[in-house]
């Protein structure tokens, strides 16, 4: 990387995922700019503070800041950290700061988020999908919260590049992460990557909601734990009728790392307590309509699903 | 009936289920005792008084009441309407009551009830369960709300009775029940009225716990409509694994009479709200494990259960 010029980043929705890893490139010497909404007069005024229980803390100011994407300079890369509830209408701002050739890269869990997005996207982007295994959260404007790990398993979805060239693109990615000090990898299969990460979305996302309990209290229990277990096998099983072959001890694996994780709160916990739209269709609908069309029913997922979007239409409605 | 006596009735656990029946049997002339304890100095002093919207507003006063079981006569039939997890500690207070050959009926919902009893009662006391169809709560010390409907549905478990004997005792039980104005139907197998029973209970009662809601607000949203429907379908398919065959049109009666009736919180959603455990062995864990026996999973059921187990935890260590 060190005779090639670095990249020029742009971070769309400046929340937890997109503040902590934009701080965190732009404190390695990246160019990057941030574009704000709610939280831009508070950026601009204070800057962006991290307090990182692997990182210390952190800040980043002043901020390469903007409440317009027509007023950023063109990216190479797009790191889109917003809610999956919101990629549809955050295309014009997408398009609008991106490069010719540009990397769009979503930061995003769930199933189908890069299907959904393509086609409204023109054709010499690039799009990627990136995985986070991260305890992070936002505490207040501006202020990010970092409790554990940090790994981006990224993968190349779909765009102009050939098999060579996804490959180099795929390694830049990474690479450029390594740089910030970021443990990334780069998934042959963005398919396969997202089926793993579900293992872990789908039980403790919505159960987190449903059960109001972190992840510390969730394992505590042996009844939630069984439960916990069910729901990942049920993932392994839908994402096998797929065609994703998920290691035999992956769950107990997951199960076991989320054990000696800190009590976490999922997003969709953060979601529900302050009555945002839960992002239900990319880690429930999608993933068992793909199950289904595959001849895989996932009774136990279905169930929580149908309790959660009962919770997500009483809170649109409160 | 005219000839014979009338009976003399005991009620073990006057809360909602027996408060009311008791009052109903005591205002048609029966000769009720109630044995209570947190209420009885309430109910000595004030009565029991029930607000009705299908009798209107009743009082019985004085009551018959005792707070000790030694201090009552003995009674022809013992109305059980305590909650399920507490009647191995009723047995002695049920022996002391009961006359020689009494029925003791068991107005309580779930599985295997009967069976858990059963081996704790002398052999000379036949036992019953009666499933009721009702909408009725307590709504302080010896004052019960009563919504709608009020059926009792009553079997023949066990006891010295010959064949001949066991349809004079739950002819005799309707008809006590009708004498007060109550309907009762007689079911030839009590297994079969407590699965169908489980139709309604297993649904309903865990998910008001669950998703903080009356029946109403759980028949507004499709999602919960389809999540209820698929939880009764695994009831029915759980029934006829264990050799009752619950009629195809079943389920879909219960939810148009479900929606028919006043908005209503069923009874675990009380015992939630006032951190009382949870009748989870009868209603989940009993037809979890007949089902199981039988070869028959039902995952929705299990997954409700393994969530109402964790809240039924944390309710106990508050």
């Amino acid at each position: 990387m060190s005779s090639t010029p670095r990249p020029r980043i742009g971070i769309i929705g400046t929340g937890a995922i997109g503040g902590f890893y934009g701080l965190m490139l732009a404190r390695a010497g990246f160019d990057v700019h941030f574009l704000l909404r709610s939280e831009y007069r508070a950026v601009v005024e204070n800057g962006i503070h991290l307090n990182s229980a692997v990182h210390g803390a952190l800040t980043l100011n002043p901020v390469q800041a903007y409440s317009n994407a027509a007023d950023m300079p063109r990216c190479d890369w797009l790191l889109v950290g917003a809610k999956t509830t919101s990629n549809a209408a955050l295309v014009p701002a997408i398009t609008q700061a991106a490069a010719d050739g540009a990397k769009i890269l979503l930061l995003q869990n769930g199933l189908g988020v890069e299907d959904e997005l393509r086609p409204l996207l023109p054709d010499n982007l690039h799009l990627l999908g990136g995985l986070c295994l991260i305890c992070v959260h936002r505490a207040q404007a501006g202020v990010i919260e970092h409790q554990a790990l940090g790994t981006v398993n990224l993968g190349y979805h779909s765009g102009p590049a050939s098999d060579q060239e996804r490959e180099q693109i795929t390694a830049a990615g990474a690479a450029m992460f390594n740089l910030a000090g970021i443990d990334s990898t780069v998934a042959a299969e963005l398919g396969q990557a997202r089926w793993q990460k579900l293992v872990w979305n789908v039980p403790y996302n919505g159960l987190s909601v449903l059960l109001d309990s972190g992840t510390s209290g969730l394992m505590a229990s042996q009844s939630s734990r069984e439960l916990i277990a069910a729901i990942m096998g049920e993932v392994v099983a839908g994402a096998g009728a797929c065609g994703y072959q998920i290691p035999a001890d992956f769950a107990a694996k997951m199960l076991k790392a989320t054990e000696r994780m800190p009590d976490y709160l999922p997003s969709m916990y953060h979601d529900h307590a302050h009555k945002r739209p839960l992002e239900l269709k990319a880690i429930y609908a999608a993933p068992l309509a793909a199950a289904a069309a595959a001849g895989c029913s996932m009774p136990r997922i279905e169930a929580l699903y149908q309790a959660l979007q009962f919770i997500d239409q009483r809170n649109s409605q409160e």
